[in-house]
């Protein structure tokens, strides 16, 4: 009897609070479906399956297998290794067939962005070329909420649940202290799209609730607009809370964080440090004249499990469970999408796309969910993010009262192929 | 019959996650007891006092009052305004008293650090010395943990935890992307304290784990000193996770934030943006040659309401009405403290110090909490923070997934003095 085939679950891009918990529904399912033998993560995405740095998740824990749900970053290893045209990279891509090969792979389970989607079908495309059976499922994973064929990506409804409350907690503190620390600036994600900024927009209930002002690269502003804006906010208000993506840009259609006139470099010629926060702090303080501070949560806005969405980690579960079920059914080359029912109470199923179409597409926000000012959000927003941040996310706490997150013990395969240059 | 007696309460400085649950536990404490009339709130501290800013807080709703417990920042308005020495504003002092008699006010509830407690107890000397019979109580509050007479200061277990839980998650985010994103640097709060750097250290619990450095005010560290620490943990682990107090000083005892010579200035001479974390992440890029990235979390760690130690809403309640237990009982001049008992389990209760012990004193690091390499803390830390940052708070959540927070309805007090110039 043939040995069971086996499958490759890999994570690729920058880490959400849930693409951990998509891992979990591949894992999950893949070893009780009784049809595939081990379940085999590759270390780093693609990276790890060109290096054939491969372990075998199926002897690990159960206990750590379920962790992953309450566990944030990526646990199998990430990477932004990107494979370039099949033409400019056909060397990859054949190594990337050689590896399933060598190994008895039969499925490939990847969690990524519209790039991922793009390498998965390529892959896919090429064994099918080589004759080798070969399943590729995609699995929506970005917390830029931009990948199109979805209602919305895992990942993005908790980013967003933490922008929000970090708006609404630190809004308060400059609601406390506005006598001197007048303007709170948060910097927040989003090089392209205002996503994860306009998020912010559900922490204010009421107007003079932070964030006053919310800007976004869709709606590029001169220092002139964008000041003229603060001094409204302070003359109403007496405090500033703004909300700023950090690839916000200017009339020009420049990123401000990159203007070289508000920018000075270093000794050795480097960019300034800070981003575009600092450089409105700066802004704000020369022409306005009060007091600003600019913060910026980096990694920590998408990493934030303590605060995730339980509606968001059940979602990537299920997003991570549909790939293997739809695999074991025969359907290949598609990712799993996130689909609205219609009605008043939210429902979500699921549903598949071409990876091709979500490779190749890009989902910007409507413009229905932005204000006539372009500095804040419409209800039609809210009616869309407020389900998806519902839900507070369950997570063991250890003795110490700090979370237990789970980690692989990793037990490597033992490599059968040359080593990769 | 005489109308009775009313009361003060006032928030003073850098808001923290608990002062409100202190100014609930006054308030509530204040009104129960029958033989205070009004609980009156100053606006903005002693500035609320001096300007006669002040609402009436017997007024509010009950559940406004219950919901300071669970709300961040200052609910009743803070300042950094400082009165300076006795005989520099002593017009300011005399004007306090003023009002304090204009509006029958015996009792004045503060909430501050050293500069708070040092106000209340020059307040209360010149009461006494005009014969005005008041009572003035001083309740610890700062996120720097600093002050003196108390085993701890509640604002502090809250940022701890906070900071701790987020060097855990960032710390698995630059894990799971180390191949490229090989470095973050998380700057948090503390000018000349390393007490929340520290705190971070408690999310490690393995070699392996963030944060692998941590960097404090006590321990300057030349340029080198630093980059040969990273370079070590980059060969280690592949991958550096670095807490960074934004007070860091250099072997020369300068602030890296403020080193001239690691900063350019813009066009118009103004000190660069950004703080040392930006700073650290051109070093490390320069000299050790790996990707870095640098992240502040600034207000939002002194506000996290979301992640906030339930033991600190606790024994933050319990000094409130501490506060006013022993005000009723004829104690004049004091700030309530926080007491460790003796023993395995840990339970803290009340104890009392002269207001001006705390205003000349200050609580360093004790330094059998920093390892030899001055880089980490030792188990005498995690064992004195841990039981600090133990049990969720309990938070309101509103329909649409983020939490409901309190705010006053403030209704004035009619003034009686002139206006204060």
């Amino acid at each position: 009897m043939a040995a069971k085939p086996n499958a490759i679950v890999a994570q690729s891009g920058g880490p959400t609070t849930v693409i951990n918990a998509s891992a979990c529904g591949v894992i999950q399912e893949a070893m009780k479906s009784g049809k595939i033998g081990k379940v085999i993560g590759a270390t780093n995405g693609i990276l790890g399956v060109l290096k054939e740095d491969l372990f075998n998740i199926s002897a690990e824990k159960p206990e750590t297998i379920a962790g992953l749900k309450s566990s944030p970053a990526a646990a199998i290893g990430s990477c932004r290794y990107k494979l370039k045209k099949m033409e400019e990279s056909k060397a990859d891509f054949q190594r990337v067939v050689d590896v399933f090969k060598a190994h008895n792979i039969r499925y490939f389970f990847y969690a990524g962005g519209n790039d991922s989607m793009d390498t998965a079908d390529k892959v896919n495309k090429l064994a099918a070329e080589a004759h080798y059976d070969l399943v590729c499922m995609g699995i929506p994973k970005t917390v830029d909420n931009d990948l199109a064929c979805t209602d919305h990506c895992p990942g993005y409804p908790s980013v967003a649940k933490f922008v929000a409350v970090s708006a609404m907690e630190a809004g308060r503190d400059t609601e406390a202290l506005c006598t001197t620390d007048t303007c709170t600036i948060l910097e927040v994600m989003g090089r392209n799209a205002g996503w994860i900024a306009l998020a912010a927009g559900l922490a204010q209930r009421e107007p003079q609730d932070a964030p006053h002002l919310i800007w976004i690269p869709e709606k590029p502003k001169s220092r002139k607009q964008m000041m003229n804006e603060v001094k409204a906010v302070y003359k109403e208000f007496g405090r500033v809370f703004i909300v700023v993506g950090e690839g916000m840009t200017d009339e020009k259609g420049n990123v401000v964080a990159e203007d070289k006139s508000a920018l000075s470099t270093d000794a050795f010629g480097h960019a300034q440090r800070g981003g575009v926060g600092e450089i409105l702090k700066t802004w704000i303080m020369e022409d306005v004249g009060i007091k600003a501070r600019a913060q910026k949560p980096g990694t920590n806005q998408r990493a934030a499990m303590h605060f995730a969405s339980a509606t968001d980690i059940k979602e990537a579960y299920l997003c991570g469970k549909m790939a293997v079920k739809n695999a074991l059914k025969g359907v290949n080359g598609k990712m799993v999408t996130l689909v609205r029912e219609k009605g008043r109470q939210y429902k979500c199923t699921t549903g598949l796309a071409k990876l091709s179409d979500v490779a190749n597409g890009e989902k910007m926000v409507p413009a229905s969910f932005i204000n006539k000012q372009g500095n804040h959000i419409t209800k039609a927003m809210r009616d869309y993010l407020s389900p998806l941040i519902q839900g507070q996310a369950r997570i063991l706490m250890g003795d110490d009262g700090l979370p237990q997150f789970m980690r692989f013990k990793r037990k490597p395969l033992k490599t059968k192929l040359p080593k990769y240059l």
